[in-house]
């Protein structure tokens, strides 16, 4: 109490307080203003190699971007703390080395952020998923957003935002690399011609149009995925462009429907048998009986 | 033992704990005043900041008056207990230096304490969320109400508070950063006319009226979702500002119900095919004859 | 062996022993006033502080009064232990500190003690919850009943008391801190007028009696909540002083059965639609001719 | 091999072996003869206290005198242990603390070890649950039959008994320590009259005859608890003696039966409203045409 | 390589080798005659102590032969292996002392085989369980087997044998300690007069002859257990011998079946509520009208 | 990269990494001569030692064969790989042995190495199961294929190999080392006369020819195993020879059909009581009128 | 920041780091020939392998590719990035070996690194799975796409590709290994002659045409496989090579349907025996009356 004491008493004390609260103004004007210059020297970088014939893969341009926006930040904020720190007279390193108990806990701590970085790297690295890619990680799935050097950003398209560090990423999956498979299950009753319904699902499929540029092969019947218990369940898959399988499974789903009524062919409600035993007499008899 | 007695029997001492008692409450006064005082002084700057150019985002300023607040106890209340142990006489440095197992444990117990400091810090550094926006963390799901040093609070809509220590917060879902979608699946029975039902549903959404400022795009027909046991359905989304899709799903709910009325357009009950067979005669006959 | 038979031979050593018993009888008698004169000591001075102008909140009152007790017969039965030890002639610090493995395997069952205390600090001074507050964490809720050093205990209205170590307490809900929401769902037949049913039910909780003081704000109608497979499920809500929500909705479920009844609006059982086909012929036309 | 060898062929080492032998029987009849005592000297000591006034709560005599009839036989066998080590020449210590990872590997053993004792010495200590209660610890549930040093035993009414160790014994329930709630739910059809079901449901239990002395509070009609699919389920509650709800609650229901049956007012079936459609034509106009 | 190689064209090294084989040889038929001699002996021992006064209970004599076997050939065949080792001219402690690494991964596998064993040592010594209770670990249910110094195997009545190993065994369930509990709970329709069901099944368990030695005490009529959602559910229960419940249980039920049949009380089937609606209109109406 | 220069332009470097590829080749086709003969002399001995008096049990011969095979394979090929390492100037040794931080890491990952070995050999030396046998590990269950010194292989009826690290191995369930139990449960309708049921349950399982080898002891009918919502369950169980209870099974329900068949006694359906409410009128008397 | 401004100030350090920025740019170009030039080496070998005698199995061939592709890149893009590092004067050595805590947190990442590795090593070693097989690892089906040093890559016939560090591959299930059984499962009703529907089916099985390469064995009738609720079902399995067995089943499907209807055997429906009570009086002898 007495330092604070004594600060308050000091006149010169006042007037180093003050050029110290002016000089971290500047630093974080500075930052700011560094922060807008690189970030725009970034994307400026950017657009200039798009003309250059030393390129990187596209898909990899957005995610680089986004990185380097990322690091800019972390390194200008860095830089801008350590000073800020000086300014208030703190030895960070002192404090850190100094304190036995201290130190370790703040080691660990900082140990899940080694672990996040190193991990960021490899995802980037080895190319696991890029911006823009839709993936999924533990129940987490959605569009990559943005890959920074802690955490990686998936957005849903009912437009939430998972944020996830890259140490808690291990088993990603990615949909965006191979071509999508739409795939269409269709019930048919166990009284049809199974022969029949199946020409004419044939018939149908290949009378759809294939104008659409995100069907890659033409949908194909595969054959009798299913005894249901009361109904027999065929599948037709459809190869498609990536993650435009909803889209062309709805258009498959309309276009089958449509050529079932043409043809008189129900998709088959649940059934059931019921043995009804009317009830006349009493009680005992009721199941003595029958 | 003998420490206890003689102090009770030395009349200087009694006189040392008298003031060290005097000593005591004048600081728990001095810091019920000093928190006080500063939180005051912190809700002024923020006042004043608001009318100066440089500003961070108005979305921020509620989570750093909180955190502030919130740093503020926590430091005039270390500052106030460092005081009085001192008054008792009580050397805390030595204390958990001294006793290797005690200092171990103890180091332990911190340790956890420092990793809830450490993801605080990233929470806010990174913008992961900011007070008042709608947030999911394990199964934890409402509106921020507070991000403090060491835990962030979270408010449902039915007035429950969940406490979460930051070094626990891993994996966060933000709805507050984007639109949201709001989804209405309705059901077509497979007996309807499939194109005019979509017809039908086309005009309805058409027909709203999108006064209602929380929508961002005009509701949308996407198509058959899903072939279900006994109905097609159908499914309308429409893009909203962010977490007022659950108002905007029950406009639209109202209005498709209303318009499928209008019609004649049923949303199907389940249905079920039955075959009957009557019981007359003796019961092995019951299965073997039919 | 040889101590033993030579103390049992000793008659000084006889004496020691009967010395020693009567020590510890006595440390024991004075262990269990200590206590109860402690006990009376902390309710009277908490009395004592009510008619004083600087008081905690009257909600941490119980809090406190609890956990002092909890302390001081921590307190006192160790200072007790430590006495009949030494009164035993064993040295329990040389014991810890002598044997090696022994010692490693103390400390380690001792950081568990340690990690519980400063939870429990924590919860107190960061104010999570109070005695009487309805909380919980993990699968165990229910009102607080005393908050000690090393556990929180729970109580059921069904009379269960759960006790738990504050080590394992992280997530914690507290349901006192905000009002609470009464939320009653009633299902619609689809075939109702749905805007006939939606200005009855207006109707019903307008006309509600809000002379109970536990309702904050009146009962409002939210619209359509779901589309269910044979009903439309429409949402009542009333914000209410916390954990009176129970209560609130019992109530409007019985005012609102009463009005639909009074309007001849059902809540409508579940439905299903039958295609009935009576079984006349043999066994391989049943399902070939239909 | 040479050493075992030598032994066979000195007659001097069979002597020695046969003294040796001698000795550990002797012990081992010591060792049963002293623990026989023992646990005599500890009954007879209790039923002594009985009559005195310096007493511990009954309910927690029968948890310390299978305690200390359990510490008894440790602490004899334990003796009896080193001594017939010793007699066989071997040296315990210098064994533990010659072989460096073997020495390890013991240690973490008996840390398993440790940290069940101090469980134990908590659970005793903070009288969390005693012999006699009914507990639930994880998923298993029953009486505890009796607290060890190292174990706990728990007996459920159907004969099993689960042993527990201490350590792995974190969050408990106790249903001993307060009055127990008999909960009762009935359901009434939604075509009832509420408000006379729930007067003859209050005018029921007023009438149960409260002789029964496991009733602490009479039981009372509470309301509705929810509305199900087809019925309304409304609740009454009695509070008990710990412990004997299970009894009264099916006392209650016999009671609520009879006087249900007197009234005409029935416990409602599942229902369901069923659409029936007769199937004549062909099986294309069977959904086309309705 | 230049080892290999000399050694193949020296022909001393030869003759010692085939010595080394030789010798070795020796030892494994040595080892497997004192193994048969061993047991021979551990279960004549077992024998003549049946006839002596110093007796462990009975229960726990079949669990020691079955561990001193295993402790036996353990002990055996780990000094077998060290004296071939030695004939290879392997120094087994050098190689674990002198590399560092290979020596802490050894430590850390022999550290689970040491857990093993301690836990194993003390299911013996504080007699959790025998060969031949029936027990439950975890999802393991069966007969004990045998125990050995570091695995338990448990048969169940179909055959299986599950071997856990000792130190994964902590929460143990025990069937064989107390005698069990054979509970039968039988469906009463609600239009059953409750008073004369309960009547009856009284009669029929009184009337139940109690010849069979495995029932401890007669079966009794416990009450209501619950109301189901179309049956009353009463409760039966009856005190066996350990383990015998299933076979009590089954005789149980016949009795009773027995005796309700002859009462003319029916167990009663599910129950359902069905109100019909013909369909004779169009679509619109079927829903509009009604 | 001045090494990598160097070495190019050095023409007596080209020689040497010449005179090494050579070397490498020569070892590598050593080691794949080397294999294969010692595979033929490990099945060679095995045959020889078939008629030998000296014998392990046949069922573990599959078992060493296996395993001696891959102990081979790995011995061999570590001596390779450290031959080649040489040749490549690489000293393996030195590299662990200086960079701390890697040296470390390795460690770890070694002592996963080590403890699936040290897992392996307990499994084969307390013959916890065999090549051949059928058990199951976890969720694995099949019949072993072989079992390695780090890994075991399960090959499963429908063609699946699981191969799991030995270290992962812990609880395992082994179903061939005792006779397996074919359990049949059958059910029977309420109506039925039970004592009837019985009888000719026990008159089918009489006359069942028991030529077939792998029944132990004959069916054996064991009473009524459950009282179901709407049929009684029987239970028949028969003894067979290890794994064939399967088989066994499928004859015993194929007879049990056919008997129950000749005697007119069916496997019940489920069973439903409707009470059917004819709706004549407006809506609102429908529930309030019956 | 004195450094960075007398940087910016100094001609010379500009000089220098145009130098610099100069070798990084021709690094960078020299990895990507160098990358290039490696992996067009690396096909060239394998192709020239191809028609020698010492050669691996072709199915390990594609595995070697993709892995030293793998291998090539990581090593010289670790070497590219050591001269970067060089060229911007960083002593990448140093920093992790001076800063502790750094490089402990480092060490602890590395690890992870290492254990990816040594897993990916022994998968290759021990031949657990190679490029082109059907593999299941946790929740992750599908064909293997590449090994590579620390990662695994898995894709789905929908096209997903599931991304798994090697570290986390434990127990690992293999579908390429051995032949595939194809199973199909077909319910007969219970009124069925069970043996005439077995020898149909019997039938039906022996004439399916066998031309396709695909089945190994031909299918087999094993039985009846369990007594469903209200139909008795029997297997048809069929051997077929290694994931062909979905295609065999389709097949067998079709040919068994196809058959049972020429026979006159149903599927059957789901059944259900109903009990109506037809309701004319007064609600309380709905249920007494009968």
């Amino acid at each position: 109490m007495n330092k604070i004491h004594s600060r308050l008493m000091d006149e010169d004390k006042w007037a180093a307080i003050g050029e110290g609260a002016i000089k971290i103004i500047l630093i974080l004007i500075l930052t700011g203003i560094l922060i807008k210059i690189g970030k725009a020297a970034i994307h400026k970088t950017f657009e200039i190699r798009m003309k250059m014939p030393l390129r990187v893969k596209e898909r990899r341009e957005a995610t680089l971007v986004k990185l380097l926006d990322n690091i800019l930040s972390y390194v200008i904020y860095f830089i801008a703390l350590m000073m800020i720190l000086t300014e208030l007279t703190i030895d960070v390193k002192a404090m850190l080395a100094g304190a036995g108990i201290v130190g370790l806990a703040v080691g660990f701590g900082a140990q899940n952020l080694v672990k996040d970085v190193i991990s960021g790297f490899f995802i980037i690295f080895e190319d696991q998923f890029s911006v823009g890619d839709h993936i999924k990680i533990d129940q987490f799935e959605g569009t990559v957003d943005s890959i920074g050097l802690r955490t990686t950003k998936i957005k849903t398209w009912t437009g939430e935002v998972h944020i996830l560090p890259n140490g808690s990423i291990t088993q990603v999956t990615n949909y965006s690399l191979n071509n999508s498979m739409a795939v269409v299950d269709v019930g048919i009753a166990y009284e049809e011609d199974i022969e029949k319904a199946e020409q004419v699902i044939r018939e149908i499929i290949e009378n759809i149009p294939l104008d659409n540029e995100d069907i890659v092969s033409p949908p194909e019947f595969v054959g009798i995925q299913n005894f249901g218990p009361t109904e027999i369940t065929v599948r037709v898959v459809a190869e498609t462009k990536p993650m435009t399988h909803y889209g062309i499974a709805r258009m498959l789903r309309k276009e089958i429907k449509l050529g079932l009524d043409e043809h008189g062919i129900d998709v088959p409600f649940p059934r059931v048998v019921m043995y009804s035993r009317e009830n006349k007499d009493g009680k005992v008899n009721d199941k003595g009986e029958n």
